[in-house]
């Protein structure tokens, strides 16, 4: 169900400007750019989780990526909802995207999410930023089952305790406040340390 | 904190097209016309109660509305989250602007909606449908102390029982599928008939 | 992890009295009755629902029983926690002894209950009643992987869709108000009616 | 609809004993200690919160005490449900009796906890403890309005920014997790540090 033509070869570019490639008729990159200056997005992130038998989670998975100027960071699943996309189906896009084919994620049933990221394109009026754009998050935790194999980008996947990703060092290598995010993810699931 | 400039005397027109009338320098109505037809929307939905002192629900206010046929519709407040808005602070400005100054809402302390209505253009996708555009909507029911005044293009504001407000003769007064919103807060909090 | 010597021969019996059989030194009947008498008792219920891979809910699942007299009635699994029992625990356990061993259900990662439902022993306080004892039980949505295989005293369990489980038809068999429960989880997921 | 009643001069001895002193005919201290040795207990938690006009979290109150050995500790406020009790009504009660009949606390409209804090008698089962018994506490963030006066054995009620309430010094002035308590509930509201 998760559309591959949507993920053309230019899609590293399109990660950049934060916009997946699109069919031809769609938005020029002079709209979107017109369009995200102007209008909030809809994004989702998930924060992938391992569990036992009871739903308790045992660890959290974080994406290492490495910036432009070479330095590492570790960072959610997250992207951008498409049109006449529903959220569900946005959110196993992405996590398909980044964890590859055979993760397995359990999306939720209910279309709740645990917050809503508000990231601002200034810094400080949440926890969240994002210089590029002002971009509204429904946040979910998701468990996956399957085999995950970080695609694109992305230098690896490390699972983490959930101790491990709330301390200060981790906290430390996530940008924009999704380190903020996680936390609020381990009180959601009862795993704040 | 609600900024009334944000609603000239052309607002009316505004609404007609969904958008706010907005500074000049922002999208023009093609933008905003290219936009809504190429991009998911993020909106708030409130559903007005009234609430006793242990909180529970003792009414809901609907809105009275006339279509451009003249028929009647009931409504709940409803609006767009502006650029570099908070959802809270647009929920507070569309629920002060439909409901008057000193209707007093209690605004959620947690941005965690109680469901995500997602609004698709085409019907049949989810319960929601507009036929404008794909518009995300966080849903919020929201206790109002104060004394709620319909304003603008609202006829009238109606308090219901919540046995009242989901019966079959209330649910076919609401259109593109906030009947069924309507029940799900009263399922949330508890009251659901 | 589920300790099956918590279900001895007699566990019929216990049902009937609303408690599972115990070690020996634990809360005798008349204790417990006594204490039943007195104290709000904590349970949990569980939704059994089957998912499609972008978890939106295709189907509910529906314990067949008879009473007593003879007549079928609908129920969700539930069941109370025991002391010294987590409430994933419970929810586990319960589900396993209702839909067998391989039932695999993808207990929630978080303990937030979709709803609290009050069963008063006075009818007309809550939707929820029991006549037996105030319960006071946190409700949850679990998707099930596996092979369901009802236990015990259920005769059947039946997969119907969201629309048949909100049906009058089949609220008419539900009783205790777990009809209204399974409206409100349908809510919570978006699929009521 | 708060029955003072319900708290006779004797408070104080039934707080000690986790218990509110109740009408002749209820359990007797022998039966309650052996109730609590073996059913687990239901709880509600209260967050009070102070919130501006946007639902923004600005300050959350704890309650000072002090301990039977002369040190002092910051709780929020918390009390057990009573048989045939509302668990709204159990919140307001419990409000009312530690903040003071003014208080004007928005018990919320929904029934759904933001978390269940599970106190074990067992330390490290979950991060929450009660040496006394097995707790099941469903907590909220509770707004309040009025004018607190702490009452009974408490202190003092301080207000702190969220910020503070989070920080080290605070959370080690609070015991058997409640803290941990107070960081999901800023965390719920998007106030987490």
């Amino acid at each position: 169900m998760t559309d591959t033509a949507e993920f053309p070869p230019d899609d590293d570019r399109a990660r950049d400007t934060g916009f997946e490639a699109a069919p031809t008729g769609w938005l020029t990159p002079e709209d979107i750019a017109a369009a995200r200056a102007q209008l909030p997005l809809v994004y989702v992130d998930a924060v992938p989780v391992q569990v036992d038998e009871s739903g308790d989670v045992v660890s959290v998975g974080l994406l290492l990526r490495a910036t432009p100027l070479g330095s590492m960071t570790r960072a959610l699943v997250s992207g951008r909802v498409l049109y006449h996309e529903r959220v569900r189906d946005a959110l196993l896009r992405h996590i398909e995207k980044d964890l590859g084919p055979v993760a397995l994620p359990q999306i939720p049933a209910s279309p709740q999410p645990f917050t809503v990221a508000e990231y601002f394109p200034t810094p400080g009026i949440t926890p969240f930023h994002d210089p590029r754009q002002h971009a509204i998050s429904l946040a979910y935790v998701v468990p996956v089952n399957g085999d995950c194999r970080p695609q694109q980008n992305a230098l690896d996947l490390a699972w983490l305790t959930p101790e491990e990703a709330c301390s200060d060092t981790v906290q430390a290598e996530m940008v924009n406040g999704q380190g903020t995010l996680v936390r609020q993810a381990m009180a959601h699931v009862g795993r704040l340390d």
